[in-house]
C-alpha cells in the first residue's frame, strides 16, 4: 500500500518504522510544513499532538483518499474529510525505542465500511491486535492507558527520586517492577493490591509521610487514601 | 540451617516455601498463638505486620539465637534481642502466587558483625541478590518500593476501572503495561514519560477530566501536575 504518514514525533517514528518494515510505500511528511500536493497514497495518517489534528486535516482540503488520526482521545469527526477514520495503536512510544508493533492493540473506525475494512487490513499488516473502537469508548480506553502507563512511569519516576535520597541505583527496583507487571497477567489488580495502604498500616504511612514534602507527600496521602478506601468501602 | 519463621501472611507464606526449597528445616510459627517453648534454631524470622513485631519479639524474650525481622519499614533497633537483625526481601508477594526468590534484592543488616555473615549464608541460599543496608536507608528503599509497586498497581486498578465503564476486559491494557516496565530498563523514567501531561496537551486533560469524578478525578489532577511540573521547571 502506499501510505502518507503526517508527524514525525514519538509515534510517527515508530509507525514509519513499523509500515515500512511490513513492505508499505511511506511518505513521510512533517506535521508543520507539509506541502498538500506531497500528499499520496490510498490512506493519509495524521500522526500529530491531538491540539493539531484539526488544522493539518483542515490544510488537506477535500483529499479523496482516507484520511485517518492516531490519537487515542480525538474524535474522529474533528477530520472535516467524508472518508475519515482513526487507528489508535496502544502504546507508549520513544523515538529512541522502536518497539514491535505486533503485539500492540490497534483500534479503529471509520465513517464508511469500506474504510473500516480497508484501515483494517493497514492494522493487520502491522499487528496481530486489532479491534474496532469507536470514539466515545475510545476515549475511555485512552484515559485508562494513561493510568496504567504515564502515571505508572511517573510512579517510577519518584521511586528513583527516593532511591536517590540514600544513594540507590533504580536498578534494584527492577525485579519489583516487573513482578508488579507480570502479576496482573493472572491475579485483578484489585486482588494483586498489598503494601502499607491496603493493610491501614499508620505507623509505615505516618513514617513515610514524615520522609516527603510538597507535591509527592500529597500524592503520597491520595493515593494511600484511595487504596485504603477502594478496599474497605 | 534450622529456622524459626513467625507470620503466615502473603510474606510467611512465600519464605516458608522458599527457606523449604532451599533445604533448610523451618519451624513455621503464627504469629499470634506461638508458644516461645516451640522457637528452635539457630535464627527466627519475625514476619509480621509492622505493628505487631515489637509485640511478637518481646515474647520471644531473652532468645539466644539471632531475631530478625523481614520488614522494608521498621527498625532494626525495635527489637529488643541483644542479638537482633533484619531481612528484607523487597517483593510483592501474595499467598496464591509463589514467587521465585532467586531473583529478589534482599537487604540485611545485624547489630552484631557474625550475625550479618549468617544473615547473609541464610540470604544467599535463597536469592542472588544481597546487599546491605542499614534502618534509616532501608525506610527510603522501602518508600520507593511503595511508589513503584503498590501505587503502581493501584494505577492499574484505576484503568480496570475505566475500561470496565465500556466494556474492554483488562487484558487489553498488558501490552501496555508490559512495554511501561520494559522500557524503564534502558531509559530511566524521567525520560521514558510519555502522555498529555508531560506534553501539556490542555485539551485532553480537560476531556479526561470530565470522565472521572470523586478521588479518581482527584489523583489524575495531581498527577497531570506532578508531571508537568517535574519536566517542565
Amino acid at each position: 500500500m502506499v501510505v502518507t504518514l503526517i508527524g514525525t514525533g514519538n509515534l510517527g517514528t515508530n509507525l514509519h518504522h513499523a509500515l515500512s518494515q511490513a513492505g508499505h510505500e511511506v511518505v513521510w511528511l512533517h506535521g508543520r510544513s507539509f506541502a498538500p500536493e506531497d500528499v499520496r497514497g490510498e490512506v493519509v495518517l495524521i500522526s500529530v499532538k491531538d491540539d493539531a489534528i484539526a488544522d493539518v486535516a483542515a490544510r488537506l482540503g477535500g483529499a479523496s483518499q482516507l484520511v485517518a488520526h492516531t490519537s487515542g482521545t480525538t474524535d474522529v469527526n474533528v477530520l472535516p474529510q467524508r472518508r475519515r477514520g482513526v487507528l489508535y495503536p496502544m502504546q507508549t512510544f520513544s523515538k529512541q525505542r522502536l518497539v514491535d508493533f505486533a503485539e500492540i492493540p490497534v483500534f479503529l473506525e471509520a465513517a464508511d465500511a469500506e474504510d473500516v475494512q480497508l484501515l483494517e487490513l493497514l492494522a493487520r499488516s502491522v499487528s496481530r491486535c486489532v479491534h474496532r473502537l469507536d470514539s466515545p469508548s475510545r476515549r475511555h480506553l485512552h484515559l485508562a492507558a494513561v493510568f496504567a502507563c504515564n502515571f505508572v512511569n511517573h510512579c517510577y519516576d519518584l521511586s528513583a527520586e527516593a532511591l536517590r535520597e540514600v544513594g540507590l541505583p533504580f536498578e534494584v527496583m527492577l525485579p519489583l517492577i516487573d513482578e508488579t507487571a507480570r502479576k496482573v497477567h493472572s491475579i485483578p489488580p484489585r486482588q494483586a493490591q498489598t503494601g502499607p495502604a491496603v493493610r491501614f498500616d499508620e505507623g509505615v504511612i505516618r513514617r513515610h509521610e514524615d520522609m516527603l514534602t510538597g507535591r509527592a507527600k500529597e500524592l503520597y496521602r491520595l493515593m494511600s487514601t484511595s487504596i485504603y478506601l477502594m478496599h474497605n468501602s
